[in-house]
């Protein structure tokens, strides 16, 4: 397999990905690990702007009139959706939420998307809920977040499906740099091995990726590239991290219980 | 819960954990992130030397005395125990090793060490794949690195022993602390924080570890301390890392199939 062009002449090898804009020189001559969205892609680099005013409808208020001698502080209002929410997206959610919350765990996050999309593994739900939640919440999602989350994967679904040429329902690894490449993300191919080889079956056989394990793939790489981005500011392509920060970095990626 | 003392009187804190060798300054300053092993723990680390020459017994040779007029290469002797090996540990390869390829792969290594400590998730196992096996077969180990992963898990067994006072088979964060630290590993609060948080349960419950959990814990922090150090050969507690270099040494440590 050569990876030749790779650098060199990409959009010479997958003709249908959305052509780099002139803007790309901003990042400054280092390795363009992550090229800046295209204008095709308005929405592929989210912002994870959890301090934005909530949507203020649907009170639901609480505590006003309590026969106390005292008015207690209001409940505040319960996550809601941003406006324009497509209903399934709010359909969905609400289906699983089913204690009224407004807020949902992995497994109930897992059903949810199950609806729209397919069955995830819960594996690559916990990596999403990391990816979307809030870090100081890390075991639930709200709905705003969920909204972001069920768009991302729409995006990522039209991108998995425009690289599956066969319909297989499986790309392989020139699809999968292919496919990263068209959400912004330029993979040195030695890493694109050792990501793919993680779905070697046991006999170590290379294995095509569903869409399940692209989408796993395709966040890890999303989440340690933005990760590593944090720490180099000025794009050189290479980041100086303390022992405690690389640890701090990684760890969180890591599948547990 | 108070970290005040744990970099500056941390003996006083676990009295039990072997001292700190006086040769510790040759660190350079920086932060002490892996301590050298203190003389207690001679084996404590592993040098992954592959190159060792095979023990030359057990011939089976093929080959010789062929039928056809050339005389073929003889096979390789197949891969066999270190010299003073202990019997239980060659029993309990040979146990899983049923089509006597000598090798294993991470079932067979599962259910081989249920024979002298106990049934480790897979997840665990396939770190242990990782870190113990030769990176050019990751599906697979060989004699010589089974022999030194149930050495080490045994002088893990005895250090989680130890600091599970209260021998009620799990460790909580201070002794997980306490043990990683006399394995030789001095890990920032934050980091062990983060680490152990990934095994609270579904309500964000803070649970203690396990013996198989400790195991996972300990060879991430090994794993990742060690690749780390590679990069960090002066001990000043930071590298510097490109991208590409980044990802490769994280991305081994992501669990897949």
């Amino acid at each position: 397999m050569s990876y030749s062009h790779y650098t060199s002449g990409h959009n010479s090898s997958s003709p249908s990905a959305p052509p780099v804009p002139e803007n790309q020189s901003q990042s400054g001559g280092g390795y363009a690990y992550q090229r800046p969205p295209s204008s095709q892609q308005p929405n592929y680099n989210y912002n994870y702007n959890y301090g934005q005013p909530q949507n203020p409808s649907s009170g639901g208020g609480g505590g006003y009139g309590s026969p106390y001698g005292y008015a207690p502080a209001p409940a505040p209002n319960p996550p809601s959706f941003p406006p324009g929410t497509h209903p399934e997206v709010i359909r969905s959610f609400q289906m699983v939420d089913s204690d009224r919350s407004g807020f949902i765990d992995a497994k109930e996050l897992q059903r949810a998307l199950s609806s729209g999309y397919q069955q995830f593994s819960l594996r690559t739900i916990r990596l999403l809920m990391f990816l979307f939640g809030n870090s100081a919440d890390p075991h639930r999602i709200g709905p705003k977040e969920f909204a972001e989350l069920w768009s991302c994967l729409g995006q990522w679904r039209g991108i998995f499906e425009r690289f599956d040429r066969d319909r297989s329902g499986k790309i392989d690894l020139a699809e999968l740099r292919d496919a990263l490449y068209s959400l912004g993300f330029a993979i040195p191919p030695t890493v694109l091995q050792l990501l793919i080889s993680k779905y070697d079956d046991q006999s170590g056989r290379r294995a095509d990726l569903s869409f399940d394990s692209f989408v796993e793939c395709g966040m890890i790489v999303k989440g340690l590239t933005e990760k590593f981005k944090e720490k180099d500011t000025r794009y050189t392509g290479s980041a100086t991290l303390s022992y405690e920060t690389f640890m701090t970095m990684v760890i969180p990626f890591l599948a547990a219980e």
